[in-house]
């Protein structure tokens, strides 16, 4: 039965689901929706998903959007995946949504609201919006807080203490290397201070090497792209 | 094994909980938290849910908070509750999983950003912010516009055309219900071009009477005590 992932890598969540499979062996067609290019309001993929959002996945006549629930599924349905991303016991289970919920209102929202707001917006051609950019900074450093001293706070590496990383750990982290493609001055007043969430991106990147670089070799060339652009807009506003 | 629900009534996914306890005969210890007197921010509280939000639960050692996470838990780890609540099929589950995801940033952010800040800050002692409350009625009424075009499209009265209810009909039906503290004007505004969501919450009432009614029956005294608070305010900025 085909698998079909429709993603576009610079989206966090689709970076999140592209790894899970290559790291679990789980075969795909990877179909490209470009959001710069606005092809995710296209009628074709609103028959994929009417929410007109990647990441969205079509497994035979089956079709699933939401990353986490994508992610969720993927793990249930293909059994050659590993029990720690998502495990069978309920309360190791019930952990994993928790953090996962959590995520929702906080990290994302406060990471979207970041980046979007300061760099992102710009490459879809809309002005940053610096009193936007520092409520989601504000969201986004508490949540990094968070994660530090609670979610990281066990005795293994991974969210929840665990000795092996879970769907969560691959979806929170996905997001933070979102900053990315931010300027170096700003990512690193924003994750400079959590040394213990630099070392669990290092951890989660080495337990899904060499796919999580892989993936994430597309924030390169678009941080100078957005970089470009600023200077371009700074120059016009002159 | 003793479960512990901490919730304030008020709060739409605390009800969620209750009802869905309530309905499926699981026992439980009601702990009130009640937001207004900001008792989730007591020290001893934190123990419970370090993010000081209601609803969390103990049950036994194992704790947890986040609603969805919360209904998922008690559908899994308690036998006598019927299937359709939380099937175990992979492809039903995913797309309740689906539904609770997207609630996240959709009808759940609507939601409360209508309310919170055309009504309930009030209680709070904060200012009404209509600005806030206008942004909000927009993504509710796009949220509910999504459940009635979409995800209430099917055959069956429940989402995701399922002829009974799941998780996700009584955590949203529940999110909905909170516009039963806004002035009736406003209600009807915003609900009455929705007839198949005003049908579906009759039918997610019915298919949890009584509890549902109980658990809701502390709206009507709130609705009250809010219009009061109002004219209160409005004397005195006159």
């Amino acid at each position: 039965m085909e698998l079909k992932l429709y993603v576009d890598r610079m989206s966090q969540p689709s970076r999140a689901i592209l790894i899970f499979c290559k790291a679990n062996g789980i075969e795909f067609e990877e179909v490209k929706i470009l959001l710069a290019k606005r092809q995710h309001h296209s009628p074709e993929f609103a028959e994929v998903n009417p929410m007109k959002q990647v990441p969205a996945i079509v497994h035979g006549d089956f079709k699933l959007f939401e990353s986490h629930a994508i992610l969720i599924y993927l793990a249930s349905a293909f059994p050659g995946v590993a029990d720690h991303w998502y495990p069978a016991d309920v309360r190791k289970r019930a952990k994993i949504h928790s953090v996962l919920d959590w995520h929702h209102s906080n990290l994302r929202r406060g990471a979207v609201g970041y980046i979007f707001n300061d760099s992102i917006a710009i490459a879809l051609g809309l002005p940053l919006n610096p009193k936007a950019a520092a409520e989601g900074e504000k969201l986004l450093s508490a949540s990094l807080a968070m994660i530090e001293s609670y979610w990281l706070e066990g005795h293994g590496p991974f969210l929840l203490g665990n000795s092996e990383p879970s769907i969560a750990d691959l979806s929170l982290v996905c997001e933070i290397m979102q900053l990315e493609v931010a300027d170096e001055n700003d990512r690193d007043r924003i994750l400079g201070p959590h040394k213990r969430i630099l070392k669990w991106i290092e951890d989660t990147k080495n337990a899904t090497s060499p796919y999580f670089e892989e993936i994430h070799s597309i924030m390169s060339p678009v941080k100078e792209k957005l970089k470009e652009l600023k200077v371009q807009a700074s120059q016009q506003s002159a």
